[in-house]
This record gives C-alpha cells, sequence and structure tokens, in this order.
C-alpha cells in the first residue's frame, strides 16, 4: 500500500490539532491592555503545545521519508497516535485556565507520555513491517532519546503533585531534545 | 477524471470532522479532577466515534487504491458519504452528554446505518463505472461484512428502545469487524 | 507556475467551509425527540448549502482538470471566490435560527449570487490566461447554465420580500441544474 | 529532504487559519438586517487579515516554486511563521470588536510584524540553504518591499496610540504593495 494518503491525512489532522488550539484564546471584553492578563497563562501554554506538536509533525515528516509501505497494523497505530494528539488542544486549555495548577499540569504530562508511547509504538510497527535490516531500523538503533523522554515524562506526571514547574521544566527540556528534528534519520538519508 | 483531489477532498473533510469532535469536550471549571467525571461518558462516544470514523478513512484508503478513474456519480456518492459522516460529531456530543440515554443512542446508529448505506452507495458506484469484471468488482465479491454490519445497525436502533447497552455493544461489534482493514482489497492488490 | 497547490489549497478551506457549517448545529439539552424539533431549520439549510458547496467543489475540480498553468491574477480570483465560500456557513446558520424568514432568505442568496460571480470571474480569469482557442475556453462557451443561475440568484434575492418559499425554490433550482458535473469539461477531456 | 509535505501542511495550517477566522461572525438574534450592523466592523477586520493571510499564502507558494530541498532549520521557520499567522483570528476578532479602538488595531499590527518578520527569517533560512548564488537568493535581493513592509507596520503599531485610522491605513497599503504576487520569483522562473 502506498504511504502518500497515509502522510496527507496525517498532514490534515495534524494540522487542524494545531490551530484549534488556538481557539482557547477567546475575544475578552473591553479594548485596554490590562484585559488581556487573564490571557497569559494560556498564550504559554499554547506556546508548549504547539512547539510539542510541531516536533511530531516534523518527526512523522523525517520518519516517513524513510518508509516505503504501510499496512493494516501501521494505519491503526498512526490512528493511535493521532487520537492522543487530538486531546492536546483540551488539557492545554485546561492547564493555561488554571494557570499550571497540579493536576492540570500532570494531566497535560499524561497526555504527552500516551503520545509519545503511540509514537514509539507506531515506529515500532514500521520497523517490524520493513525488517530488522532497513533503514528505518538503522535509523532508530536503540531510540535512546525516545526512551528518555518516555522517563521524563512520568516523572513529570509523578512530581507534578510536588510542584507543577518541575513538570513544566521537564516538559521544557523534552521539546528541546527534540526541537532539532531527528538526525538519525537525516544521517541515513 | 483523475482521482486524486477526490482523496485529497475527502481526506480533509474526514480529518475535520474527526478532530472537531474533539471540541465537545469543553474545559471544565475548576482544577481538581473530580470536574472531570461529567466528561467521561463524552470522551467515551469520542473513542467509539473516532474508532468509527477511522474505519472509514481506512477503507476509504484501500477502496480507492483500487479505483482507476471517478466520474460525476463517484463524486456525488462520495459526497453523500461525507454529508453523514459529517453528522456524527453532532450525534457523538448529543450521545455523549446525556449518558448514552435510549434516544440519542438509536440517533447515533441511525446516522451510522446512514453512513454505513452512503458507503455500500458509493461501493457500488465504483463497481458501475469499473465493470463487472474490474478488480474492484472482485475485491467486493458478496460484501457479506458489509451487509452483517446493515443488519447489526437496523438492529441496534431499534434495541435501543429496550436497552441502549446492548446498541452500544452492537456498534462496538461493527467496529471490531472492520478494525481490520478490507483484506479483500489487500489479498487482489 | 504550478496549479497543484491552488488546488490543494481551495481543497482545504471548501473541506473547511463544509465541514465547520455542521457546528451550527449545537447540542440540544434533553434527550427525547422534541428538543431536536428546533434544530430542523437548521439542518435543512445545512443540507442546501452542503449540496452548493458541494457543486462548487466539483466543478472547481472539473475546471482545474483543463487548466494547464496559472498566475498571480488567478490566485486572487480564486481566493475571491473562497471569500465569498467562507461567508456561506454565517448565513446558512442565520437563515436556519430564523426559520427562513424574508431578509436572511434574501442574504442567503446575495452570498450563492457574489459566489457565483466570483466562480464566473474565476473562469474568465482562467480563459483570458490560456487564450480564445484553449481547451478551457472551448468547454465554457457562451456559459449558457452560468447565466440563468445568475438571474435566478438576483430574481431569488427581490423575489424573497414577497415569499422566501419562492426564494427557497430558486436556490433549489439552481442546485438541480448543476447537480451533474459541468458535461462542457467532460466532453473536451 | 523533500519539500512536499511541508507545503501539504503549510496549506492546511493556513486554509484552516483562514476559515476560522468567519466563526468570529456569530450568528445573530433576529431576523431583521439591523441586528447585522454590529457585525460590519467584525466584517471589515475578516475582509482586511482574509485579505493579509491570502497574501502570505499567495508568496508562501511562490517563494516554494523555486525551493529545491528542506532541512530542520526550514522546518522551524517555517514553523514559527505559521504560529504567528494563527495568531491573526484571535487579534482580528479582537479589534473587529471593539471597533478599531487604539490598544487592539496596535496588537493587531504587532502579530502583522511578526508575521513579517517570521517570512524574512524563513526566506533567509532557505537562501542559506540554498547558498547565494542560487535562484532563490537572485530572486529575493535586496528584499525592498519587505524591508518598508517591516517599517510601515513597526510605524502603525506606534501611529494606533495617535490615530487607529492611521495604523489602518498603513495596514492597507502593506496589503497593496503585495497584492501583486512576487514578480522577483516569476522573473527568475
Amino acid at each position: 500500500m502506498e504511504k502518500n494518503r497515509l502522510e496527507a491525512f496525517s498532514d490534515g489532522v495534524i494540522a487542524i490539532i494545531i490551530t484549534i488550539m488556538v481557539l482557547e484564546l477567546k475575544t475578552p471584553f473591553g479594548n485596554n491592555p490590562s484585559v488581556l492578563n487573564p490571557l497569559i497563562p494560556i498564550l504559554l501554554s499554547y506556546m508548549l503545545s504547539f512547539i510539542h506538536i510541531g516536533i511530531y509533525w516534523n518527526n512523522h515528516h523525517h520518519m516517513f521519508q524513510v518508509v516505503k509501505r504501510v499496512n493494516g497494523a501501521v494505519l491503526w497505530a498512526n490512528l493511535h497516535l493521532l487520537f492522543w494528539l487530538s486531546l492536546i488542544p483540551f488539557v492545554t486549555g485546561w492547564m493555561g485556565e488554571n494557570h499550571f495548577s497540579k493536576f492540570p499540569v500532570a494531566l497535560y504530562g499524561f497526555i504527552l507520555l500516551m503520545s509519545a508511547l503511540a509514537y514509539t509504538i507506531l515506529s515500532h510497527t514500521l520497523i517490524k513491517h520493513h525488517g530488522k535490516d532497513s533503514i528505518i531500523a538503522t535509523a532508530f538503533g536503540k531510540d535512546f532519546k525516545g526512551k528518555i523522554s518516555l522517563g521524563l515524562y512520568i516523572s513529570a506526571v509523578i512530581l507534578a503533585f510536588v510542584s507543577p514547574w518541575i513538570s513544566l521544566s521537564f516538559y521544557v527540556i523534552v521539546a528541546a531534545i527534540w526541537i532539532v528534528p531527528d538526525r538519525r534519520i537525516e544521517k541515513v538519508l
């Protein structure tokens, strides 16, 4: 099966997810600068999620460059990833509107963790479909960055109940790790 | 006529449908876990619909791999399918917000039934356009799974007035039948 | 310049327009069938607009099959069309929520008229760009159906103040005229 | 790396941004023409933003015709542009609902300024990636129009506190400068 429609559909869904988050920034009443103050935490959480989803899109784009073909299992692994990503706008809005209080911050981390797990499952499904000696298998290797990210997300979910700011700093660290698109794939290309 | 823009347009519409459903998950007031409780049925109905629309997209993707060309009748049969799919977010929200009570569950089944009928019409339109000896005609064969699904949906709409849980279990059964993308097409490819 | 991104962008915008209209169907309170009654006129106006936008997409799809190249003027003529189409969800919602009363019905016709004019301008811009002897110029010919549609829309806007039902029947007639995708282009292909 | 998915993703995001702005035009209560009056400033600011985003899409489309390949830096420069563009619906709604009062008009100009800066960064990233003697570098040259636009936006943000109408006229002037798609690229093609 060809991969192009899977790419097009994923691009569509990710484009919508990244854009509808901005609908949480509701037009405030009044026209002086102070009415924007309550929107600052919402804008900050929007920026954090925008970067995370941008990273997912970049890596999805990179990974599928070395994908040769897809099958039914890949289609579902991809839809599973899109499902968790589609919940990001909800947790982003909830976290922003509650000024980064502990439970929303933990739930935000949980959704990021599930998205990262779904991405790992998708990459394993692709590797299984292409074989152990394929370019994609070589490119992933031991998936060091992926494992660190999962560890940081799990820690962040737990530590949110100590201090949400620790968790938020972990989310920023994961973003920083991944902001450079997947070199492993650029190398093998 | 070429099929690629029909695929792109359908991908766009289905991507939007699958994503705007999540807007029903409205940011709750308050920051403790208990405020999420009322959202659980909405999340469950979102998951059910996400899987159903995912199945439609998977099968649409599969079916159009063996499509050679389209005509005006195919364009309208496809738009007719998209029309019914576009009503799924509405019935999903209504069913979730009313905790799966009987009438919303029946209406949900009715929209799924109409979508399944529209998919059947689309496949027949494509078969008619390609001829009885075409790959697509061979791939569909007697459309056993399609007929079972229609039967289950009709039963579910009626049985919702006995118990909505019977209907919901039928919707899950149909999803389970189709979760493996259309083998008939993979076979002939 | 290549035409493929213009097609992709138009597909995206039209896919969003046709789908966000359904957001006007707001989840009603209560779970018995009677709460759906106020939604019937909204559903009917949604169906009317869905068919109209479906027609625009079909004809856009047909017309661009014979387009060889685009220029700046074509890009703007296309954006101009998308602008008027983007107002259809607004007038659809307003007409539906006011049960087809005269002013909303007239405004609905005005937006359809402007969309039809924009489509005419787009086709003339394309003909000018391709030359008088091009396939697209031959395919359009005297644009008989286009002129009838414009006449019916103008009449409908005026007659809405006599009876909105006359106007609505005119909108249905225009849809019926165009429901068969542009034969002129299928002929020359 | 190939450029086609970057184009597709950008088309998707820009298509959504240009379309969700229309959701600010909320269906008014009542069915007589006067209820539309409060919507006039919202419609005008929608038109202004529609044209601006149309210009960005046109120029993005033009620029990527001479792009041969992309890398990680280009992906992020492009996402950075999409981020600022995604805030346009918010400032458009706020400006329209406050009848073009000074602070919303200044913030609107600030977001346009940041978008223009992001576009400049994107073009420089592309030039750096393609080399000083590439077609894209030649096409951009001294980027005279880009520098004038940035100057006009900065002036408009400041002058909004003198009179918002001066700023608005500057926004219209920038649009007028760019309404003809980038000739530099058409020349080198």
